[in-house]
């Protein structure tokens, strides 16, 4: 029998109904990939194509000839950085903003052929590095209000690139869907006196089902309310409402934590498309006691369609108590060096 | 330049950035359906194969030997119809409901290969009337909130089955999702006096740079904050809040709308996958004086990637004045018996 959850960050349901998982699908499955050369002439992130980008607002490591993580401006961006914000209004009805922001590219290696999931170490602390660096600076503008970090893998995550990359979108408004993410966690410290992440995450860690692994800064859990299976959180232990503000010398772990996650998927789900996003506070309340940033991973298994779109409920087919386990047999099962950190307990 | 956009009915904001339509793609485009046939013995929707699925809830003709259409619960059910209502709290975080509600299919035709766009309109009607029924009879269960009415389109929609269905989920609760775009309503009402959507209307109809077309029932436009291109919204002219209570002698001329921007939709951009909701209010309110219900199609032209889940920003790549103005040429430009009701003007 279904069920119906609440995620109690959002106050919004999913449907867990795992019968679902048995229908039959009559479109045709994503095809294997051919293997991908390691450079590609055509690709624009490719070495050697640095012309192909806008110029460079970061490049790592800072100095030397070759470069390991570049970031640019988003080629075809969403929003641009000119000047003043200028609110419209168009009568009673129509209020439109012109496209203030940033929209940039993290290109996260030089290789072509090398995902999160199978990059070093290394390479995915420089990736993390460019993500607080570029949310750093971009705070500072006083245009922006809040700032989205999130990658696109696989063709059904919605990417268009199939060369390694995250996206930064900076924007001057907070859409109402988000506000309210935020309005839960001030509603409970008003009520509770106590930030909702700190104590949700006390809770798991005590029930332990939905845990998959913990290091010391990190706890890798599988939601109660998962919207698809395999839905996972990376959330630090220790409370910190903004990722701009969180210590520069634990992006090691993060890098640490968050190469073996996805590469536990990649092993788990065959390569799953996927989405993550780090979510954290608004740039104008980055101190706030509140909010507690981290980073929700999405494996795009099925398509959003139209009851999420119109209900705004999504329809899950596991539960995470099993998918956490199986996870966690999936990182037991790799060779000794493979997954080692979703092999820790503490 | 791009603008940021909010929908008057939901505060969202969506970024319209028509720059981004010329971004390279370097994933496989859809694949052109193979010529399906009229019957396929391996379909559990196609006459014959009845037995396939569970008990029919609803047959039309109500009478003779053939049906045109046939309402029956989801095999494969996210929700399912079995007594009470059982909240089940785990601690102060972990909220549940057992899964009662309803999950059907609407089969909307014997025919496997014939979508909605190229149905008759009397098919099209039974199809309304059908849902129409279903909505009148589900919401009489006192446990039922809200039903959502939908139809998934092509592959990029998320739908699993070829042979043209559409599909009704009611639930014990109401997404904050949902909530808030009701509450928007309410506020509106509370503040104005009068109903957001008759008057949105009224505004739209003296711009008309995003109106398609009206009928005496009925207007077909693009929305101010489109979240894709081509997105239509179909509203009736008339207040009502609920679609359960829409007057059924106007169904037939819905039909006509429904097939027609359908159609439009097929020839303009070349049989599109989308998503089209029934919006409604909740099943308790349905004479409320600030709800109004209506139909969202939205064209799956680009997936739903990390940004939008983040964020809950949607970024479309045509400005509605443009797409509304191209929906009017592609009709007037088919054979006079296409697409009747989009060439009118009144």
């Amino acid at each position: 029998m279904s069920e119906l959850r609440q995620d109690p960050t959002t106050r919004e349901w999913v449907i867990i109904a795992p019968e679902r998982a048995k229908r039959p699908q009559q479109m045709s499955k994503k095809k294997r990939v051919d293997k991908l050369p390691n450079w590609d002439a055509d690709c624009p992130f490719c070495p050697g194509n640095e012309n192909q980008t806008p110029a460079e607002v970061l490049r790592l490591p800072l100095s030397g000839q070759d470069w390991q993580v570049r970031v640019v401006p988003n080629r075809f961006a969403a929003l641009t950085s000119n000047g003043d914000i200028i609110h419209r209004e168009d009568g009673r009805f129509f209020h439109k903003i012109d496209g203030t922001g940033a929209h940039e590219v993290i290109i996260g290696t030089p290789s072509h052929n090398t995902p999160t999931a199978l990059m070093s170490y290394e390479q995915v602390q420089k990736v993390l590095i460019a993500y607080q660096e570029r949310y750093n600076a971009l705070k500072k503008n006083r245009h922006i209000k809040f700032i989205t970090i999130f990658k696109n893998h696989g063709q059904a995550s919605g990417t268009s690139l199939i060369h390694p990359h995250s996206q930064l979108v900076a924007t001057p408004v907070l859409a109402p869907y988000y506000r309210r993410r935020l309005g839960v966690a001030v509603d409970y410290f008003a009520d509770i006196g106590s930030c909702l992440y700190c104590d949700l995450l006390a809770e798991e860690l005590d029930k332990g089902e939905r845990i998959v692994a913990q290091t010391r800064e990190f706890v890798i859990l599988h939601p109660y309310a998962s919207r698809a299976p395999w839905e996972t959180w990376i959330i630090p232990k220790r409370h910190c409402a903004s990722f701009g503000l969180f210590p520069y010398e634990h992006l090691a772990e993060l890098a640490r934590v968050l190469k073996d996650t996805l590469l536990c998927l990649y092993r788990g789900l065959d390569n799953p498309a996927f989405n993550y996003v780090v979510n954290t506070a608004i740039t104008e309340d980055e101190n706030n006691p509140y909010y507690h940033w981290h980073i929700r991973i999405v494996p795009r298994i099925s398509l959003i369609a139209g009851f999420e779109m119109g209900s705004g409920i999504y329809i899950s087919t596991a539960l995470p108590e099993k998918t956490a386990s199986q996870m966690k047999q999936v990182a037991y099962s790799l060779p000794g060096d493979e997954c080692l950190t979703l092999k820790q307990e503490a």
